[in-house]
């Protein structure tokens, strides 16, 4: 049984690792660290944990927590992980970041677009992305896993088979992405209170949001040049799910079939990414509670360009789901354990 | 491995019977009735099911179901499984009916309420109303059992403890309910439009509401008295969940501790209702997705009643979750086994 | 023209005024006073004011607003409006309250349910209960008008006609109350946050909320008795509205022509009470943006219990709409003007 | 008093004339036109009106109404009011045309979006387009006007200024736009129910909606050249409201004053358009329930592309608001007279 302890395990991700965790056969949670809630029963603060969860929110004590556990998932703002982390620690333990303190490879651009200092550069290079489907078996190997941001991997499933085999010029790529108010977070704060974000849309952090260098990178390595792109990000009046809308032109003159052979070439195989039927759009309702990243496609010939399209959830393979796959992958155990959820409709 | 036939497959109920089923070990479905998605994918009407579910949805063939499987599932409208149901058919497999036809033992109370003739009134005595923290061991043996209504599981558990030990006036018994969308089901009328929903707020069926005579035997039969109520379901706008506040007088002088006392002696040991800590209401949201009826209440000395509380999924233990559970009773199974969902929050 | 002062202008409640306000053909607003706020830009607080309300924020100086007004409007937190009140400001100006300082007679039930001291206790008595329909000669003469809260406005409306002409046992008048979530304030607090309301109700404040004694008091004056009741409020997924569902025993035996008559002798003439037809129950959702109250009633002759319904916009009507409407009153002017709104739906 | 006859009179762009006129000063509205209501109390069809309308559900006869009315608004699906139109009704009353028939002046165009014949193209030349900020001059006189449709009002507006001056690449133009529900129209479908929507988003039309060619048409005009764009419309969980995000290339080196320059030259004596501060994004609901489109932009250096966002609800500017706005125009009334509505908020 692996010992699990949580950083953060109060926020939405926190609370989502701790769902899912709760049906893992091979994993079992002894560390609920929450620095606001300190000594509070976790199931006063998720009720809906009540009777499921008995512990007691802890301190977020990364060095005894690395004596105590197998593995550390840290659900905390950007830059505590890189601040808390040393090679005594990683030699004790396998570290799953779900901040971006290790997702990219470049310090300057993780400086500049978070706007703070870097405080354990050196582990940068051995940090694995840990988008499954991608970088699978170096995850396995893996000591210290960067897990991706929500926008970025369904920014980046979503485009990737293309990417990857040149059927698209990366200069055009517009990712316009909408999400579930969940990925705000849990923080009091009059912009995400219900009747700001009911009955509202907006697009936020244009042309600056911290997940666009993310995307470029990894789709950079796809299709082996330097990616700019824009990104703009929206606040959609839901609890979960992503939805990403990407346009780029052709560089090819391809068919519907062949765009569809190359996405299979691609996602065949892979439990958790589903590339839907012709002409069916993703959906975030679709892919509610679930570890699956939905995708299509659509070939505009009166503009030459190709709409792709991506559905997930925020909190799943946008988060804890795919954390939890990393795991999986990390420790040798079934890559869908504890993740066979189906969608929940309506 | 237990076959399973489902009948209305297709409406929110019959959907939510199919995820809980993808999850239950011992089950397998082998029958998608739908009578308007006739040879349709089933994986079409419902896309989360894409690449779960490979099925094509069948016609409502239950004499041939009958051969086929071990249990039928009835997510119907009212008066389909009277209207099918004979003793060939149930000699040879077990029902569980989720809509009402066999709930209520007075057959003209049932007329006069539905609106409409049993067909099949010889069943109604054998049914087994499938209630199972109540009727465990009845259900456990029967061959036919009676699936109860949404507001009906909620409001009875919530008041069951209270109304059996004879702590409440029966006759000051009022049930203020309130339910997500998805209890008015799947068709296409103007009044469930989302637009019709969304930002709105009313009660319907006031003083005439269908659940009301179910609610009224079963609590009779708990107070061992003739109980007539009010009942007032409401629309909110949200996908699932039920809420239930109910008021009434007491007939005797208890304190907190002992009104607990008599939850906890009922409900205990029982998985699936929680006796929340002292002061914290009910919350739909705490239990969405799982099979949990969360309960509590509070005495008001100044008017000399009590309020009792329940929410609950209307989906899960308010109809697929229930019906699953008394599949596992009937044929013997773990009583939670496919049930040990946790509630998704947020 | 009205020269009109906001203390609390940014709270939701002040928004509305300010929106109503900008409507009104007698009125102008001088003062947008907003401790938090202070030397922003109004129209950077409320976006939607942009280019329409040109003003800067100021503080909470109401000796220094008396001597530049005609009426403040004081739409902030218990307590405040009464450690400010004094003479000379009265002498002054005309002062309409819409918090709960001036609301209920007996000082020691505001203090016990408002668990604070009141400042300036000498006034209360000078101060009329603003509920317009019934108090409106009053309000015409006051120099300080105690605004109702939001649920006292339709829960008492909703019951007041049957109160008064003695059709219901006022001992057995439970409220069960729901409200959308604009009614919570803007404050930032986790528990307003979008996903934890959203897909959610849960009631609050049982046996305990401070509308209670407020209702109690203002039946207790129709019904010529003292009135203790159960209020129950709900928090509902939706911006705007509160819907009441009211039950009580009748003491007389009333045809539904009976209570329509009384409702219609105290409605009919009524602009902002509409009485609807017979079983149409009303929805939050007819009545938003308006200053309109919705009420209704059904007879339920199974149980000799009479179920009232009462919905309304708990900004307009239970809070900004109903002061200006005693503004109106209080200065000789229509008491429609700048309230004629129409319902917007959808 | 201008008499107004309003056929399609129940959908939503219907009810929403309704409230528009009804605080309209000098029109009246004599004729509610609903061919699925004849005979009903519209106040029984749309609850809100209850004791604002007291009128009666007609038929469609666009003969007799040529004779009461000076002008009649055309609220419905495509093909109608092409098949009514003829020059004898013409001569006789103005017509407000809210659905495509006169909106495309190529017929064949028309013809291939739509999937349906053109009943009376001679009438097509005459029409005008009514866009007021655009066309006002035409719109003045103008016996026939086309009304905008709803994606297209706030996509044209948001580019309009960048296309006229030819600072943006037109070839390269992007409009993903995002829409509440309400656009969707009444009409029973399971696709509209609420748990369908709700806590969902999703692209449709992709590559394929009719709103593309009647945005190249106007933005053709605008930038002197043939346009063919991505237009991609959403539906997002919400009532009401619109939001654009649109991409293009500069052509020209730019400066963030440079653009706002040209913005404010078109739009700053527009009452309805509402260029926003710096880095201010729009947002829907800034401008729920009033006639205002609040745009704004932002130059992203990285990729040399504009990002443009425009937001307005769709049943006032997007339909009836600017029908009204367009019945100003042609009658010579102040062109605001009705619309001075306040967005609300929240």
């Amino acid at each position: 049984m692996i010992k699990v302890g949580i950083i953060g395990s109060t926020g939405y991700a926190g609370g989502e690792l701790v769902r899912l965790l709760m049906g893992h056969k091979d994993a079992e949670i002894v560390w609920y660290g929450s620095r606001s809630y300190i000594d509070k029963k976790y199931a006063q603060v998720y009720q809906n944990m009540f009777q499921i969860v008995d512990a007691v929110c802890m301190d977020d004590n990364m060095e005894e927590l690395a004596n105590q556990v197998d593995v550390i998932f840290t659900a905390t703002p950007q830059g505590l992980c890189g601040s808390l982390m040393n090679e005594e620690i990683l030699s004790k333990v396998k570290i799953i970041d779900l901040s971006a303190d290790f997702r990219i490879k470049d310090v300057a651009i993780y400086e500049a677009w978070y706007g703070i200092e870097h405080k354990s550069p050196q582990f940068i290079e051995e940090a694995v992305y840990g988008l499954c489907e991608i970088n699978r078996e170096d995850v396995k190997k893996a000591r210290l896993v960067a897990n991706p941001g929500c926008y970025t991997t369904c920014s980046i499933l979503t485009a990737y088979p293309l990417a990857k085999e040149g059927v698209i010029d990366m200069s055009t790529l517009i990712v316009d992405a909408k999400s579930g108010t969940s990925g705000a977070g849990r923080g009091a704060k009059v912009a995400n209170l219900y009747c700001e974000v009911n009955e509202n849309i907006k697009a936020y952090g244009v042309a600056s949001h911290r997940h666009t260098p993310e995307i470029e990178e990894q789709l950079g390595y796809a299709a082996g040049e330097k990616v700019v792109i824009n990104f703009t990000p929206h606040l959609v009046p839901m609890n979960r799910g992503i939805l990403v809308t990407e346009y780029a032109t052709l560089k090819k003159d391809v068919t519907y079939e062949d765009v569809k052979a190359i996405y299979d070439q691609y996602y065949e195989k892979e439990k958790f990414v589903r590339v839907l039927e012709k002409d069916v759009c993703p959906e975030t309702k679709w892919v509610e509670g679930s570890n699956y990243v939905d995708v299509n496609f659509k070939i505009d010939p009166r503009t030459n360009r190709i709409i792709m399209m991506g559905s997930m959830d925020n909190l799943v393979k946008g988060a804890a789901g795919q954390a939890v796959q990393n795991m999986n992958l990390m420790f040798g155990l079934k890559e869908t354990e504890g993740l066979e959820l189906v969608p929940m409709f309506p």
